[in-house]
């Protein structure tokens, strides 16, 4: 595949592993406070991803690969809101100019060809957001996770691991809780029991799919009571929902909520997961933890790091680059499967996105054929 | 190639390389003493086999990968005769049967495909041995280790390695005994003069390959001597007999007999070498040190042992890695190379190992042919 | 692409790779002080060559890798000026020639194709020189670097790095010096002022290449001022030449004259580096630092040894294996890339080579065309 509608320059070619990818779509690229006056850069899409923040605070992304001669601009200079290339000194701004060629001779002139690759950001939950697709940018296609922005009300931590494994995977981990009781210790709240008494439900509303447990009149988890002592007190009704939005955004909400009322609630955890390919088998997964209680329980913090750090970057992590590595492909569908009602949702999604992908691509084609006869017209 | 035969399950489709292998025939996979109550796998011709004991002491061997979505069984859970997945539950038996699958919705039946891909086993001469092919197995094609069934008059030791290697190149090795003097430091009791005056003869029974050295009269060696005193006090017969049987199993069997007598064993020592293809250029090395002599010298073990890992372990596995990098292939007789005396016995044996191999992939070709047949005329 | 020419026997057969390397042509092997009594393997343009002094001490390079089965040579013993295999004991000279079969069945004979490859060497400046072409070796084709033959005049450290890129990166990175302040923290003596007001001019004669930057009636660089007090009680000219030959064989030579003299030198400074490739993404990097000042100050030698480590080994090798990287091939000319006026050298440079290589390709496609039909002829 060769990138055909992007007027800026990109000096790498890309592979046709990129085509697995969906391309106009918010992927984040970075934790926000990962991003400062320090050059930094992150493999994305297999593109060299060049992140830093103008002095106004504004984010810059860029391609970190100079276009002189492949020198990576993140072991270059920040000076204002300038990098300046390692190697021989081009100077670009966030916009992909070259704005100096410090070399007299020849008489100093910007070389035509002296632009980097600029990728459109966001910067909205806590996460810089970024666009690696041709179309513009529509900011309607984030993710909902609006918890993240309510500090009042919810606490959060959050973490960054890369999983030797298509994405993909992972997204199927999420969206299948009944691996809780199975893959982890205690279950995370959830008993083998729980799993054979609760409703389920796989939902789509438009692009967003569901899949939604819940139980009602039930005396909380001994794990979450450890965290939130409050539950011992009630009867709870209580939902888990995992949620999935294109390309690799989930969320799981294990949630109590007062029996007999109307969603009253007494603990909600929401687990948020944002999945970014770095490369065919590497994928960078963003994961917060936001709890709505023990808002100024610092030790609380700890405990549930450490539980990430276990269930999430664990085991979890465990399972899934040994299946990679079993599968020995990322096409899960071109190989014979047993089924289980846990693969409901995780089958859709799978399903939904690689129809966005195909017509991603089905669009692309259009686009080359359309170049194809202007430019023979051109010659003809 | 498509494994056509076998009605059991296997989720994951051989790759061409697995033509190299000869299948209807016996592997090592294991040391008896390594398969317990614990799970445990291991990859044998490219596929990953779990291995456990039933409660009766008996051997399963299944796919260790869960036909559901490819976790490694073997981070799972034994119970009693059972394996429980450790990603979402499942539970086989020994005889790769679904026995339960805990989740109710779509009402707890055994999917269709939740089945393992089995394989047949004989326990004999302490070893674990495996049948990798669709033909049914046939324990008159074991290779007689006889002497590992008689503890009361050999005392054996053993071991395991992994060599980044063909496995091939380790039966040259083990055929071709000219490299004793030159590779091993002291000659393992052979010396460049011992090589120049023993007889040699390059036999065959049937398919079982003999290359045989022996010298009569002689004095042993001193290397033996330190092993077995009581040498020193007899005028010697020497043989050196070296045994291959297919696939990948050799013996070589330094003994020395009492001269003028009708082989009174004075020495023996039987070095035996089974050797399992993990995968391409990694190979299972098994190997035991068996002797007639100081049957209750327990240090004698450990001295043993050192020299196992000195020379089979190190010196060999040094040179026939390096080989193999040299090599850059593992189809030797593409190859132009010098030829010495030493090679005859390994050649007939590498060609003898491509004619089973040819005729094995010419019955499945003919198979896959009437398969098609079959199909052609259902569809008609 | 199978090398037609050499009588002599080659058992590991080429790869296509090897199309991109110019091979009638000298490459470094070795530092003269690396050759000695012991025998010592280095991979040059993917074949394994073996280097020995005979007992006279003149050189010995011949393949490290035996005709019977592939053993590493270098793994054998030297008796006298024979190489003795460390697997079944051949016996090889430097000419190449098999002299010892010690195994007698079969007669002890030489097997005819047990001969190694050889390479023509010469010793020069300190370095053992390699001709890996099928023609006549040419020592005019030996690049000048007189200065390591005048130790009355110069004195030299030199040091030996692999670095993880296709050697042309690390010419570009010779060639062209506008890197200095920005790559390396201080400049080398060259500050981003220097860069502006020097004189540049790209010039060849015939296959040697130079950029010449020079300015004349100005203050030595602080850096220089350090290493040779002297420079600090004159107006200088400073010439600062780069050189290239084929293949891979450059000079920095960084020099302060008396200003108004004719070239009455104050501080030569000469920097060689010669790089020889091993394999794809592999280069081996000799260099070597002459000074014509402090002859007697051996502390100044660690101190030069350290500049080279920090900045020739360490600073540029970052920047060009990381260029490597980025680049995800070796053909620069691929690429659409920016240019800048210091890429004049470099690029002319890599045509040339290109050009030499493509003669070569074809000369050889013309030496196997009459090949086939003398072959025709004699089957006819
Ligand atoms: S590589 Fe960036 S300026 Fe040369
Ligand atoms: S992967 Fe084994 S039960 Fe799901
Ligand atoms: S490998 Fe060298 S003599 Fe056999």
């Amino acid at each position: 595949m060769r990138r055909l509608v992007p007027a800026i320059a990109d000096a790498r070619s890309e592979s046709d592993s990129t085509m697995n990818y969906l391309r106009n779509t918010w992927y984040a690229a970075a934790w926000a406070d990962e991003v400062s006056r320090n050059l930094f850069s992150r493999e994305i899409l297999e593109e060299q991803v060049l992140l830093f923040r103008r002095e106004d605070g504004s984010i810059a992304a860029v391609s970190n690969v100079c276009p002189h001669r492949f020198a990576p601009l993140d072991k270059g200079r920040l000076i204002g809101d300038v990098v300046e290339c390692p190697y021989h000194g081009l100077q670009f701004d966030g916009s992909g100019a070259c704005v100096r060629n410090p070399h007299p001779h020849g008489c100093g002139k910007i070389p035509p060809r002296a632009r980097l690759k600029t990728y459109p950001t966001i910067e909205r939950y806590g996460v810089i957001w970024i666009w690696m697709g041709w179309k513009t940018p529509d900011p309607a296609l984030l993710p909902d996770y609006g918890w993240l922005e309510q500090p009042e009300t919810y606490r959060e931590i959050h973490g960054l691991c890369e999983v030797k494994a298509y994405y993909e995977l992972i997204v199927d981990n999420v969206l299948d809780l009944t691996h809780l009781p199975y893959l982890h210790e205690g279950g995370l709240g959830v008993s083998k029991k729980d799993l054979e008494v609760e409703n389920v439900e796989d939902v789509n509303e438009g692009d967003t799919y569901w899949c939604k447990r819940w139980s009602n009149g039930i005396a909380p988890s001994p794990d979450f009571m450890r965290f939130n002592p409050i539950l011992a007190e009630f009867k709870c009704d209580k939902t888990n929902y995992v949620r999935w939005n294109a390309p690799s955004h989930v969320a799981i909400m294990p949630n109590y909520w007062k029996s007999g009322t109307d969603r009253e609630h007494l603990t909600n955890l929401h687990i948020a997961t944002m999945l970014t390919p770095a490369r065919e088998g590497h994928t960078w997964q963003f994961w917060s933890l936001a709890r709505n209680f023990g808002l100024d329980n610092d030790p609380l913090d700890e405990i549930m790091r450490k539980a990430a750090r276990v269930g999430l970057e664990g085991e979890d992590v465990d399972i899934i680059e040994a299946q990679y590595r079993n599968m020995g492909t990322s096409d899960l569908f071109s190989l014979k499967l047993a089924a289980l009602p846990g693969d409901i949702t995780p089958t859709r999604v799978r399903r939904a996105l690689q129809r966005m992908i195909a017509q991603e691509q089905a669009e692309l084609a259009e686009i080359a054929s359309q170049a194809h006869e202007v430019e023979t017209e051109a010659t003809a």
